[in-house]
């Protein structure tokens, strides 16, 4: 069994690691930090939960996490980097749900986070946890930085296209959907019900902290400086990640649908629907699949990809222990077989 | 393994049980019928199940249902006693999902459903599939008249005043609340999104065909008739039933909280929580557990009682399979221990 | 023209009125005060008033109130009333949406909302502002508290019962429903999109501070004390409120129908519907009317109300004008005339 | 005050015109048909009306539509066309507010539409309902055909950049986004509340009945023919239309923020947001505005164009009575006034 430690499991990523943690046969979760909730139970705070851990949050000072195998941040940035070097040092590996360890650029993770980055040694040796791109890296890795939701779905959907060369990467649009959940478990008004629901906006279109991380992504795949406009918007649903991709085809010949099933082949949790297919985010809520259609409208020369997530799973928690398998030497799929909730 | 038949496996029921079991280790689902939509693979209509179902819907006269150990009727009333006879006489063994084999008084039950019985005898021998009430009959029984989502609710909620006595069962209210995912997957004007969303109301307040199966219940618990009102109301919301029940104690000595612990000890899918709780359905969604917070407000004469669960698992496909497992002689809780789905 | 000040214009009751005022013939919004948002337009706040309030919120202290001939107070509670007796000096009346006007009894009023009250004299001369009940005193009053939302719905609902004094009044039971909005613009936890939606539940089961001002109200109508279950329940949608009254008859020879069609004769905004009526929240939606219906189910000894308002409109600020209207010798409908919104 | 008939009044568009309407102060709705609820009266199907509209549906042969001065068609497609010689001849005038008389190319209709259009010359005379393009024409039109709701928002939004000839026109993209009630009020599998709710997806992938209406408008915009990449989405909401608008700028020093408010100078329904603005749908539920804001990110080559709208009010019948008002010379706002319900 894995021993495994959670920082900060108050918020969404966190409950959404305990319960995917409780059906995983090789995951022993032996604590659970939060400084603010210490001492209650993590089943009072999340009834869903009742019966399983009679955990309580512990403080992170008394949560002896070094004596995990693995520590899964699911924390604010900077906490993960602030607490790397020790644990990293007693032997534990860390898989951190934060933006710590997604920027391989310290510079740009500065400007868009707001403080230095504390350790850059090991984010050089750090590993972008994305398995369609990495997965022989994440094997060996000490630290592995867990992809922000909407990098997940962007990347996976622009990947075919970008490292087969047959779009114009100058001018990407990725104009992606999330549910609320994408925004954290924070009482703030945006964020409330009469303030969202029934109701559609885009936001933080002047920038959003996404944008380098899925830039690098899609620089690398393009082995070149790529363009990306990115524009989230916020959909009144719970989970869920809907991206639609439109890219120029500067190969008009090029079979998109073979292309995508081919880059994709044998991966366990990326699907491309059959030709003419339109996922809805719902086939994929609380499942670690990412499913993908791509099209050419009336057959011209734009490309439309749409790629559909839960947020919460392949977006975060569900790829975090499908990294956590890898780096374990598990099964990949290991604890993530669980089929999409639907309706 | 046991080797099982769906029957009408395109509602909502027969999605729920076809995501359910494709998690039970001990079920191998062989068959799934649908006359209209022969042919259609299974993860066309239902995209959640990609991967996981290669069986196509296949017309019942082809679908071999006698082969089967056991055949759930996922279908309107009136199907599951059609087909009963000739089932349990090659040996499958039947879980009906729908009414036929609710209502031990054939009358009410053409009274209810405009239909006469179609085998009063099987309905004798069957079993009302509450385990809460019946579980030894269950485990040695032929035909299951699985209970309806409301019916397992307002009884789990009443039974332990009703069987103690302890309350006036001649003005019992059952205020019950449920997703709009209780009402099945038909396509009819009220349950449309821009009908159903963002607003509230109650419905077939002239009379329930749950209401007969909630009395006969009851009935049982009091060891004579009861009188209860029971209204029914739509919730903007795809699962989850919530029933807030009011009784006026006749004894206001008793120690209500005890009385719920002691009722339900030992219970793997009730859970009776701590004094004053308040219950969401959120907490139960896509789990088989059904969460029961009994209150006696301002210390008066009148219990509340608080219920909560999933429809379409305590209230449907997880209870049958919980009353299949029991038939089976299997670990009651066996396929179904995940974790509910929060948020 | 009236000359109108608003005291806290940023949660959902003030922006309410803003709209409503806006459509109102003979209303002038002079000022709209906020401490913390003082000098941000209104629009920009609420960009749904864009281009109708060039208006930007003011300090209370500059903000010369007492040259209003009404002021809206659309604040917390024990903010009217510290102002209160400064105003009503000045010649301007007082419409306090919040409590501090509503309780009669100041010690109530101390145990439900945790303070003195600062003003008792004034309490004992303002009206409470239910105009089915007060319409005369209204009509001369400097002060109207006026209701809270679930006290409207709940009294007008069990009003005719209790006067004409035909049920069981020590076991009333009030199961209400509100939409969201009726917690208030407050960045709470639980108000959050992904925890309210797709979720039901009670809350405040102990004891809502509604409930003393729903007893007050039942007291009066039945001449003596009376008592009620009171159980508001969350609904995942943004307006609406539904009150679901139970009652047993003590005659039930009564016609029902008659009873509450001839309480609500000439009621411009209380809706008796016919016969075998269920309303639904939606049929008010950002309208000032209350719909009821009356039901004995089974034709048994229990009466059951269903009743719907708009929890902003006829719970809150389209009373609050409704109040004004009849302060003000204008028609009592005037502005108030625009239709639900459905869908 | 104008005599109004509506043709099938039982779907969304036809209730949201009855609802408008009521607040016209120069509209007399005399007749209202419906051939399936012929007698049926209008506010015991839609119990928002109660109290407004007396009238009862009537059956189209009985309905003396040739005595009114304007008649709406809130129908499917294909039957304004049918009645429109005789009613024309009559001297009564035509909204129609489907699409026979959009598409001034017969053949583009009849593809779309799969249907020949029954009188070519009307079609030929008829005027393209857009105000902002077409006022002129409007106010002299016999027969108005009503913009489709994603063709209006998409327009708007597109207009001054084409008119200006400052964008790549043959790489345009729409990325749609409409509630529900878009779809209409018919009883579709996909449009049932479990089904849309908590759900987000791409429709009509493969081609858009608006997709020629929008190509026809933004043609005569740039006066050559463009290409435009149309994606229809569907969120889980009752009303409301998000475009977010994509076009590569081929002239990076035109200022568009000065663009749009130039080209929108005086336009009572259009709403250019200040420089910065993310609007949202609510902000303009149930009025006739439209908002819209217009981005460079990143200072880039790319402009990015965000418009929303009431898909039922500015998108069908808000539009619609703002050209009655046209074409009967009123004040283009009258009856449009009311502020848009928030939250």
């Amino acid at each position: 069994m894995i021993k495994v430690g959670i920082v900060g499991g108050t918020g969404y990523t966190g409950v959404e690691l305990l319960r995917l943690l409780a059906q995983h046969p090789e995951a022993d979760v032996r604590a659970i930090t939060s400084r603010k909730d210490a001492g209650t139970r993590v089943a009072d705070m999340f009834p869903s939960l009742r019966g399983k851990y009679p955990l309580a949050f512990v403080d992170p000072g008394e949560a002896h996490l070094d004596r995990c195998d693995v520590v899964f941040f699911a924390t604010p940035h900077g906490v993960a980097m602030a607490q790397a070097r020790e644990l990293v040092g007693a032997g534990a590996r860390i898989i951190d749900l934060a933006a710590d360890f997604r920027l391989k650029d310290v510079a740009a993770f500065t400007q868009w986070y707001g403080m230095p980055h504390a350790c850059p040694d090991l984010l050089a040796e750090s590993v972008y946890g994305l398995p369609e791109v990495n997965r022989a890296a994440i094997k060996g890795a000490r630290i592995v930085g867990n992809p922000g939701c909407y990098p997940t779905a962007v990347q996976l959907g622009f990947l075919p296209l970008l490292e087969a060369g047959v779009v114009d990467a100058q001018h990407l649009v990725a104009d992606c959907k999330s549910g609320v959940s994408g925004a954290g478990r924070k009482a703030e008004m945006g964020l409330l019900f009469a303030e969202a629901s029934d109701n559609f906006r885009a936001y933080s279109v002047k920038g959003h902290r996404h944008h380098p991380e899925i830039s690098q992504g899609l620089d690398a795949a393009a082995r070149s400086p790529v363009s990306v406009i990115f524009m989230p918007h916020l959909v009144p649903m719970i989970r869920g990640i809907y991206a639609t991709l439109y890219a120029r085809l500067t190969d008009t010949n090029v079979d998109l649908q073979a292309l995508f099933e081919r880059r994709y082949e044998g991966e366990p949790f990326v699907d491309v629907m059959p030709p003419g297919s339109m996922p809805d985010t719902r086939s994929t809520r609380a499942s670690n699949v990412c499913r993908i259609a791509v099209h050419r409208p009336q057959g011209g020369d734009m490309a439309v990809v749409l790629v559909v997530e839960d947020n919460l799973v392949k977006g975060a928690a569900g790829q975090a222990i499908q990294n956590m398998n890898l780096m374990f030497g598990l099964v990949e799929t290991t604890g993530l077989t669980a089929l999409p909730v639907l309706p």
